[in-house]
């Protein structure tokens, strides 16, 4: 895919990340991020808040799982990823339209906060916990009728893909 | 402002740029743009436009009129402006939820174009057209009822200014 | 390719574009840029000029013609490219390392400026001005011991494709 | 400061973290990554790395005392910082140019890895690990001739403060 639109974002998570897994066993992880400017109040003489920017982060296979793993509730996160655009019907029939972010690359931040990184087995063979909770999950998801209403999800991988992430 | 998110997008102006003017004669200028990704199909063997980005991008003061007299439905550009997030309620009553850009520099591309580029006279004094382009649409804005509903909007400047652009 | 490192940059032409053309007719423009950030300096009441920064920007193909048409030195410009790196022994024998922008995009900000774009004509037929300079230059360039030195120029297109602009 | 060249980098530590102090005290740290695109060569039926991009990175403050106790050697990351440039003399008298990232967010990167992430303490109290290598490199620092070459680093923050790191 050529021509996206990459941006990065700066912000925290504003709920934990929400990892699910398509049919075939594909991880995706969603969260949505707060991205709050601030501005300084000379004669109040301190920062104030802007309005924030919320934006929906759609993450794919290991690293959604690293991402389910390492992050949660408020954690301030650096988000590189492709902007995209996705239209749709609400419950009323009203047509909306949402904007997500394709991660490529997302990490905690370093500014207010320490990280004991591990990498990553690359073999599917030692990742214990991770593996453990993919089966039992994907063994739920096998159960949801969410899951089965995805039959596309599995190739994964973005916009241009054509994975729409199980939400 | 701090910590606001910077994004650069290349896309094609949906519409003409609309100029308008603040009750305090500040000139906006805002347009739509597509940005279309692109992929290569291999099967197909030609490439296949992914789903487009539409965004709104305001731009203010000077620069508002050099994109109004420079730029027309279809021209391709390079825009770099902050994100921001704007939600208010429509003529039903439904919540909505705009994404804008708030546009700090803006070019027509080169990639498919030339351009004669000439420099603006910065004094006032003999911007000729523009300026009488200026006063003329600024009378029919004097009697428009849209301007007067923007009490706040003179000071401009984009989100934090707590400049809402007169559209 | 994959995993660049795609960046936007702002700033004004040091002198005017350098077009050249590879053995085989692919058409290369050079030119450099300095972006200058600025601070206000409160005491002195203005803003004041912080250190620039230069880089050396790459145009392949018809965009490269485009831009030897239309920016001049001193141009204000909008550039999205992909920052790379090139070692090289000077005529010194010093070893040294520039970084370079391949550019994907760029055009003149209108932030100072105006423009009358006009679209390219894709065909090569009626390119009139262009394709004339562009025969004749070719011409000199074909005496000229600089291009012979540039076999592999002609694949173009950049750091991945082993395109070394002709300069 | 406006009008800086704010940029995205993802890559790998070249080396440790460098982390030093000012002559008062604020904490400077130093890393280099590199960033290796890649491209996928059709014929030999695998990915191959282009050329690598190296950027050395400062980072000042509280959170240079996060990246050195949380970033090593290898580790991938994600940075955000502004690109500026600064040219001086090698001990041969050769003028070189030097670019740099003056970071203003850095993460490991969950692409390959994981974090377990600790907020930091913002009172000075608790901080302990970090507070008595503080004290010690401080101490270290008061003897090493290279800080008393740095007097007016103490104030920090980036190329526009006037903060050179003392390295």
């Amino acid at each position: 895919m050529a021509g996206e639109t990459v941006i990065t974002v700066v912000g925290n998570l504003v709920d934990d990340p929400e990892l699910r897994f398509t049919p075939s066993g594909a991880p995706v992880a969603r969260f949505r991020i707060a991205s709050t400017p601030r501005s300084y109040d000379k004669q109040a003489q301190q920062w104030v808040d802007g309005e924030a920017l919320f934006l929906s982060c759609s993450v794919w296979r290991q690293m959604a799982e690293h991402v389910a793993e390492s992050l949660q509730r408020g954690t301030r996160v650096v988000v590189q990823g492709r902007l995209g655009q996705r239209s749709y019907e609400d419950r009323e029939g009203v047509r909306r339209t949402v904007f997500e972010l394709e991660v490529d690359e997302v990490g905690p931040s370093l500014r207010y906060a320490t990280a004991v990184v591990t990498k990553a087995v690359s073999s599917g063979a030692g990742r214990g916990a991770v593996e453990a909770a993919r089966r039992e999950q994907g063994a739920v998801s096998a159960l949801d009728p969410w899951v089965s209403s995805t039959p596309g999800g599995s190739a994964g991988g973005g916009w241009g893909g054509g994975g729409e992430p199980p939400f």
